[in-house]
């Protein structure tokens, strides 16, 4: 657990360039493609031994090598991200498998929860990254056991994914509620019925835990989040456990309803009477490249009060800006033309 | 921050007996003043060697010596509480500078939060406790620092005081909601128009905290509470933060009220408009003797299926005796009798 | 709306006994058929006049006569009914044109919400409903219509039903969330992004509106309350309107999945982008015979203060006793036996 | 209750104009001072025979008449307040005998949940009131019968006030919690142990009851909102009763902490162990008139499709600005200016 917290906010000073970038996009609108291409230039311009990796695809840009996850896959030193939060919940989804490069996410004009730079400043947040001027937050992964009902390990694919948002049950489409049995560390914590629960990271906590919910976890607190979905039942309240807790959740013999899995909002499989998942910190983190980290001398001196410079928290202003987080009740003048 | 996770549910086995011990209470009920002589007249017998200590009182028993807390205080090996939560809290008040002696805590036949063993089972406590046979959950506390409006220290006797349970402001008997800024390591988070907020350990979560709607977290976590009470907004939020964050409380100028000090629900002083509190983790938790950490041979045997002897989580059985969590709607047979 | 309210609570006394009675069930478990045979005798031999009818099933019994709902259904002045909660909304959804007669409940021994009486006390209900010596409670129902995009409405066989707890939308297996516009008696009210939203009736408050964080309606306020689902916003709150409101549920062009339609916990079908549903207090409720309204004279001396005999709100005892309402956190005197 | 909502929304067509009309303000600042003034000249010369009264202080305008509350109070015809939601507030408790006249309210620039108007439209809202041209909104009260522990009737001053928000009981700068019993219509409900609770109309639902966690109830219904301040209880739940129910909330005897009690935010006497206060729908609602009830007929025909003229429900539009009901959470394109 404490790996995890090892290098949360520090700046990395090795100044040593990435040899292989990762490109990844889930969405291919023009905005999207002109900015790869735009990526592409620069990077080859300024940084001509860099070798560029894409996912399969059939149209990927000329000169960029096809990458595919796994075991074998080669070597990749930072992964750039362009498009909405999914992007980089897709990003999570190709590194399965030990530790996972720096990832530089980049919005295309839309603000996201993870999404700390935005296009036009590309300039700025690839020399910084190049130059090892960054500081990332390592953003707590969850991992997956999964058991049939006489206790033996099921093999699936869901198995290896290690998740950023969160693992989510829910009875989807029945019309009755399911019943899940859970248990921290072996011990039985509570039987729940309801229509879901979730086992949220801090960094899935503003997702979809929140809206069932939960309370905001700051990202960079290692911790596991059990929110119920809709409990049938007065006194279920969100629990925040350390992450060296295993959470397992077992579908009750005596439920009503089996449980579609999600995990960072993907459809899984479903996992019926007996069945169970136990969920894990992972020991592979994602090292999320803070938008903060990259400041020049000049901006420095004028921050001014409140946070030093590179101090400042992203997520502060991220939950102001974007969740509205506290909006005061308006009590503000009006003029005349706003009172209609 | 590491520090408070070192110990946390290690079994000490050093094996070494305590040579003093602390006795507190608060209320003298006659169960209570009997409860300490037999507990006196236990340790004498079986653990001749050992000084016993007891807060200054007109009436301590006799050869029970008198201990002051402070920076000369004597040191002490073993704290044993005997009453509710509360005399926990007070406990931990006497132990405002340096490391916290294991504290052993016995209720009196009520059940409570802080309180893992019955009086009744005084002689397997006391004899597991010498001899080192236990665990403990090193309890998170917070310590605050007071500036009045320039920016100056203050210097209060609340600074000194490192609490279990929560820092909470509130306005009290004042009409009016008032009005604080809330700063994160020096950052601006937002303007809370409340009755008040609560800054809070996890062990605190299921008291005030819970009340006011904060989540439960597992007192094993080293983290922050921050939970407004009764906020003009409709989109305040509980907030978890890593105990390595400071919080600031500062009470605006416009506030249209002061803000009442209570730590650990004792009422300490007015905050006024332009005075502030920062809120950090404490460097000295308080090591709480588990109750399952003592746990005979046999019993282990017993103990079947889920957690492993010695590993059971206290806290677990808590929340679902003592907080009644997620009590599942009732729809079991009635006999007649039931019916009416 | 006033007419909802018009008998609530009256005492019935007109004393003519119902000369036709429908039996309802869902079950076919044994102790459902027995109870039923029961009822027969009982009403066959104490009230010989009076027509018995059954919904149609392979194995009515014998004398029974088949009922079908509809324009030119039978007419009915009393309905029975033996099951849980699920077999009341089952009756209710049978009569969905027209004034609905009076219902009498009977659990099978298991509590319900819906359930005043216990199948053990069947003569006595039996004997005081026959001899009007009863009073109802009129729960209110909703009704829908359903409009295309192009705002003509749709002819589906859910336009007809008639909910008693509520009407809800969900995003069901789809992985995102869907986007909803309200409207209240036409003026634009919201647009809500979550899994979906519930429109309920005060009967129907304790259901999932209750599970999803909606208030505790009193079920003879004519009221419609509306609750969001997991909704993605920090602000989003339960709202109650009059009953004299209409609510108007559209599924948004730009939402990014339709939305499946549940009335009382029957699947219904699927509103796609630019469909609408409006929902609208029904013109008849369910007329429920209330538990406490059958009362011996003796029973009524023994109630002592607090409501007068046939006063008593059943309503109270069963927030009480089966959601456990309020249940304070325990700290009473354990024995020894507990502790464990 | 039904004749509360008698007149609801119904256009009041007599014309007939007022011939009293009583000023009602709480602050002397100069806006205000100012906005009376030219009221003032606007009537007399528009509506000579008027006659204008003003609560007593000493520097009442010239040839206004002093009004003094009570049964032989000059009959009012219509109020006009000038100043922040509390003016209303303080307007209602002038009126505690008796029906009491429409009020016609006026912000002097800032937003209130009560303040239809706009102090700078006030030619077009005076006359539209004189000419009868408005409709009215009934928001209801609640009003109070004080008992001692003896069961005998407690003569207070708090007896005669209506409140309009609501009625709250808080353990004010008290350390303890309070444990008050509360009995609905005569029968107990539940043993609520908290900070204190609140007995809301639906207008104060957007008060303090909001803050504390209950539904947002639209004003034109006719309920009762029971709201725990801070429950010692994991399944303490809003509730929303008839308004013909009567609420009874009585201190009990082993409370550790008296109630201080709040009406409309006005801080009345203590209620002690034993003691106990019974609510009920107060006869006498406060007749509101509807900003949207003043339309001219141009604006009628610009209105477009939803709600017709004079049809729109101030409150949608109200909940929406001022609370920011529903605020979804932003991912709107962004300029670059924003971004830092
Ligand atoms: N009722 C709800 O709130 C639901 C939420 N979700 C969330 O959607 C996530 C998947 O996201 P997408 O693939 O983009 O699907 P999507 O396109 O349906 O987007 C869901 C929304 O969640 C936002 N989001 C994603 N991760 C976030 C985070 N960590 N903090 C704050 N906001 C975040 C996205 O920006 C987007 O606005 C899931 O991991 C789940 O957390 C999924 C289903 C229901
Ligand atoms: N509305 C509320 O819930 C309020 C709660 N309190 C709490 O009371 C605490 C002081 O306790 P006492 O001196 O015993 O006062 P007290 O005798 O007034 O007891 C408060 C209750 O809180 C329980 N409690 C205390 N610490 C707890 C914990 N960590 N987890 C679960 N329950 C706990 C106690 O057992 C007792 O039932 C404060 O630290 C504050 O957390 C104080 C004021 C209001
Ligand atoms: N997450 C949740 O809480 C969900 C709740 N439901 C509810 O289930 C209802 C259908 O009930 P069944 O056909 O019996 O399905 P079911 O057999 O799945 O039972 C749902 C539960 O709700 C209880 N219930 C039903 N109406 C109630 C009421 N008015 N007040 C209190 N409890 C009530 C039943 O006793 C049963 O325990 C739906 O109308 C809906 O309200 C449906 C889906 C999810
Ligand atoms: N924690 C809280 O939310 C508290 C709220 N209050 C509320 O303040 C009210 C007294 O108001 P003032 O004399 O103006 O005191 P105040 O000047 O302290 O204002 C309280 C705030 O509540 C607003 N408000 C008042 N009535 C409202 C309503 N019906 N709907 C929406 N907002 C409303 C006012 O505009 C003002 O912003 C009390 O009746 C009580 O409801 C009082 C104490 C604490």
């Amino acid at each position: 657990m404490h790996l995890l917290n090892y290098f949360q906010g520090r700046r990395v000073t090795n100044g040593i360039s990435p040899k292989s970038v990762l490109i990844v996009n889930k969405l291919r609108t023009k905005p999207v493609v002109d900015a790869i291409d735009t990526l592409l230039s620069y990077i080859r311009k300024n940084y001509p031994d860099v070798q560029i990796y894409h996912e399969n695809r059939p149209d990927i840009p000329q000169g960029v090598k096809v990458w595919k996850p796994g075991p074998d896959a080669a070597k990749i030193d930072l992964v750039i991200t362009l498009g909405g939060d999914g992007t980089i919940l897709h990003a999570s989804s190709l590194f399965k498998v030990g530790a996972v490069p720096p990832v530089l996410s980049f919005s295309m004009g839309t603000l996201g929860f993870l999404l700390p730079f935005h296009i036009d400043d590309y300039t700025k947040a690839i020399d910084s990254a190049f130059a090892g001027r960054i500081t990332v937050l390592h953003r707590m992964r969850l991992s997956c056991t999964f058991k049939d009902s006489g206790g033996d390990r099921i093999d699936t694919k869901a198995e290896d994914w290690q998740v950023m948002n969160e693992i989510a049950l829910h009875r989807g489409s029945s019309p009755h509620l399911n019943t899940i049995d859970v248990f921290v560390d072996g011990q039985h914590l509570t039987e729940a019925v309801s229509d879901g629960l979730i086992v949220s990271t801090p960094t899935g906590s503003t997702a979809y835990s929140l809206s069932a919910g939960g309370p905001i976890v700051h990202p960079s607190l290692s911790a596991i989040v059990l929110t119920p979905i809709c409990p049938r039942s007065l006194s279920f309240r969100p629990l925040v456990f350390p992450s060296s807790s295993s959470i397992t959740l077992k579908i009750s013999k005596r439920s009503r309803a089996p449980a579609g899995l999600s995990m960072d909002g993907q459809t899984s499989h479903v996992l019926n009477p007996g069945e169970s998942v136990t969920v894990r910190a992972s020991l592979h983190p994602i090292p999320c490249i803070n938008r903060s980290s990259i400041t020049e001398p000049d901006e420095m001196r004028e921050a001014g009060e409140g946070a030093g410079p590179g101090k400042e928290d992203d997520w502060v202003r991220d939950i102001n800006n974007l969740l509205q987080y506290n909006a005061t009740f308006r009590s503000k003048a009006l003029t005349r033309h706003q009172r209609t």
